[in-house]
C-alpha cells in the first residue's frame, strides 16, 4: 500500500446524509516544513489516483518533493477514497450519496487541519475535475489559499459539459445488465459503449485528422477504439463511475450557503495569485470558457496550453504539455518563494 | 403524396449486390426550361425528407421555383427512398447493403438523365451529409456540375467525424432490444439514448452557454433533452438510422474507380465554382478541414457561417444564417446567370 488513509468517524454531506467512516486516501510527497508553509494541494481527477498525478512532481519540476510538502487526496467516489465499491451497505452501490465538489473540499481541509495542522496553502492545483476542486478551495477559503492554478477544468460545470456527460452516463445505464447498479458482474456492454462514446470527447478532432493513435501504437483506429478506451472503462467499476459522473455534472463552486448560487461573487471572492490554463482544443472546458472565468477573478491570468491533444492538454501523453504546465507552476511559485525569502530576511532580522 | 418516385429495376451498388425495385423518392420544384440549363440539385441529410430542405426553396431565394428547376432526391436509408425499413425480403432489415454516398450519386445521376434527360446542373448545393453527396457529384462529373455549394459538409468523413459517429451508432446497438436488427418494436431504450448523446454533438458549446435551448421554447435543459433529442430519434427506425450512419462513416469522394483513393486527385478533379460554407461552431465539419478542402480545389472559396448553432449552421433554426447561405447561394448563381447571358447574347448574334 503506497498511500495513507484518512477515516474521520462521521462526515455530514451536503445532501445531508453522513457518510460514516468516510474514508480519504492520500499520498504526500516531500516534508512538511517547521513553518509549515510550503503546502501544496494536489487533488485528483476523474476516474484517476494519486499515481495519475505524479507526473508533476519531481526533483527540478514545480512539484519538487525535496521543497515542498505535496498532498495528493483521491476523489471520493474514485474507487480508493469512499466509494460505491467500497462503502459498507446501506450506502453501497446505488445508494451511495450523491457528493459534490463541495464535499471533496471540506473533507480535504479536515484532513489538512486534523493531521496535519495546515492553515495555509502555497498553490492548489489539478487537472480537470481536480481543477474544480482547485476552484472551489480558493473561493471558499480565499485566505488561506496563496496561489491556484487550474488546468483544463472550470469553476462550474458549462450546460454542454453538462450534457456530455449525460451522454455517457445514459450509455451505461442503459446497459439492462447495469440493473439500477445491482449488478453482480460489471455491465460489460455498457461500459464498452461508454469508452467508445467518450473517445470523440476527449481528444480532439485535430488529434484524430493527424492519426495520432498511430504514433501512440495502436494499429488502427479501430484498434485504438478498443484497446484504449473499451478497456479504460472496463477497468472501472460502473457505480464509481455513475457517482464520480454527478459530482463532476454538479459542480460550481456558489453551490454553497457561502455564495448561494452567485457564481460571480465566488469567483470574484477569489484572491489567490491564479494561472488559469485550459487546452486550445479542449472540448470539454474551452479556453472561451475559461477567459470569462478569469475575468471574475481578481488576481488571474490566462495562459492557454497550445495543445491537440483536446481535453489530454496538460496531461502526461505529451512533454511539450507538462513542459508548458511545469513553467506556469515554477512561475507562480517562484513568487511564493519570493515571499518566504522575505518572511525568512523578518525572521533574521527580528532575531 | 407529395413526391415522385424513381424505380429502376435494377440496380448494383458498390458493394457488389442488387438493389431491385431500387426506390429513389424525389420532389421536384419549378419548371424544367427549354435547353436544360436551369437545374439545381438538392439532395438531402441524413434523417431528414425533401420538406427538411424546403427552407432554402422559395420565390426570391436563390432557390426559386419561379426559375430553376430544382430536384431534391431523398438519401438512400432515409426511410422513403430504398431502405432497410421499406425493402422487401430477402433484403430488409439487417440485411440491407450498405450504401456509399458514391451509390447515391450514381442512383441520382441515373434518375436526372433517364427520366429528365438532364446532363448539366446549374448548381448541387446540400447541407450535412447532401453536402458530401454535392461534393461527390462535382468530383465525378466536373464537366457537368457548374456550381457547388457544400455546407456544413466534407468530403470525405474525418476520423473524429467517424468517432463520433461510432459512438452514437454503439449506443443503438447496445440495446438488446435492437435484438441484431430484427425487432419486432423499435429498441426505444437505445434510440433515446441515442439522441441524448447526440445532443452535445449537434450544438455547439456557446449554444448551450447561452441556454438556446430555453429560446426555442422548452422549459429546461432535460426537458430539451427528452422533448426535442430523445423525441427525434424515436421517431426514426433503428435500422435505417444505421444505415444512412454506414453511409456517412464511408464517405469519401475518392473511393471509387475514378481516383482509387486519391483524396487531393478527387478534390483536385472538381472544377464548379463553389463557395464552401462549413458553421463556425461545427464539431462535425470544422472550418479547419474545409478550409484544407478547398485549398485542395481549383475554383473554390471558403466562406464560414459566423453561427453558434454548432452542425446546425445553415439550417433553418437560424434566420441569420438562412439569410447568408442565401446570399452565397444568389452570388454562385448569378454567374451562372451571366453565363446564360452570355449563352443567349450568342445564340441570338448567331440567328
Amino acid at each position: 500500500m503506497d498511500y495513507q488513509v484518512y477515516e474521520p468517524e462521521d462526515f455530514v454531506v451536503r445532501s445531508g446524509l453522513t457518510l460514516r467512516n468516510a474514508r480519504l486516501v492520500y499520498k504526500t510527497y516531500g516534508v512538511l516544513n517547521e513553518d509549515k508553509s510550503n503546502v501544496i494541494l494536489y487533488p485528483t481527477r476523474f476516474g484517476g489516483t494519486h499515481v495519475d498525478n505524479e507526473y508533476l512532481i519531481g526533483e527540478g519540476m514545480a512539484l519538487d518533493p525535496t521543497k515542498y510538502f505535496i498532498v495528493v487526496p483521491n476523489l471520493l467516489g474514485n474507487g480508493l477514497s469512499s466509494s460505491p465499491s467500497n462503502t459498507s451497505i446501506p450506502f453501497d452501490r446505488s445508494r451511495f450519496p450523491q457528493l459534490t465538489v463541495h464535499d471533496n473540499v471540506l473533507l480535504q481541509e479536515k484532513l489538512l487541519r486534523e493531521v496535519f495542522g495546515i492553515e495555509e496553502i502555497a498553490l492548489v492545483v489539478g487537472w480537470s475535475m481536480a481543477a474544480q476542486q482547485a476552484y472551489h478551495w480558493a473561493a471558499l477559503f480565499p485566505d488561506r489559499v496563496k496561489r491556484l492554478a487550474p488546468i483544463a477544468g472550470s469553476a462550474r460545470t458549462s450546460p454542454h459539459n453538462y450534457v456530455f456527460l449525460e451522454g455517457v452516463k445514459t450509455v451505461l445505464i442503459t446497459d439492462p445488465e447495469w440493473r439500477g447498479g445491482w449488478y453482480d458482474k460489471q455491465p460489460q456492454a455498457g461500459l464498452r459503449a461508454m469508452g467508445r462514446v467518450w473517445a470523440g470527447w476527449a481528444l480532439s478532432h485535430e488529434f484524430y485528422r493527424k492519426h495520432m493513435y498511430l504514433d501512440l501504437g495502436y494499429s488502427s483506429l479501430e484498434d485504438y477504439l478498443v484497446a484504449y478506451w473499451e478497456a479504460v472503462y472496463l477497468k472501472r467499476d460502473a457505480n464509481d463511475i455513475l457517482a464520480m459522473i454527478w459530482t463532476w455534472q454538479h459542480a460550481d463552486l456558489s453551490d454553497n450557503d457561502i455564495f448561494n448560487g452567485d457564481y460571480e461573487a465566488a469567483l470574484g471572492a477569489i484572491t489567490a495569485k491564479t494561472i488559469v490554463m485550459p487546452g486550445r482544443t479542449d472540448m470539454y472546458f474551452p479556453p472561451k470558457d475559461s477567459a470569462i472565468e478569469v475575468g471574475l477573478m481578481s488576481n488571474a491570468e490566462l495562459r492557454v496550453i497550445p495543445s491537440i491533444w483536446g481535453h489530454y492538454a496538460g496531461g502526461p501523453a505529451s512533454a511539450d504539455d507538462v513542459s508548458f504546465v511545469d513553467t506556469a507552476l515554477k512561475e507562480l511559485l517562484s513568487s511564493n518563494d519570493l515571499m518566504m525569502e522575505r518572511l525568512d530576511y523578518c525572521r533574521a532580522s527580528s532575531n
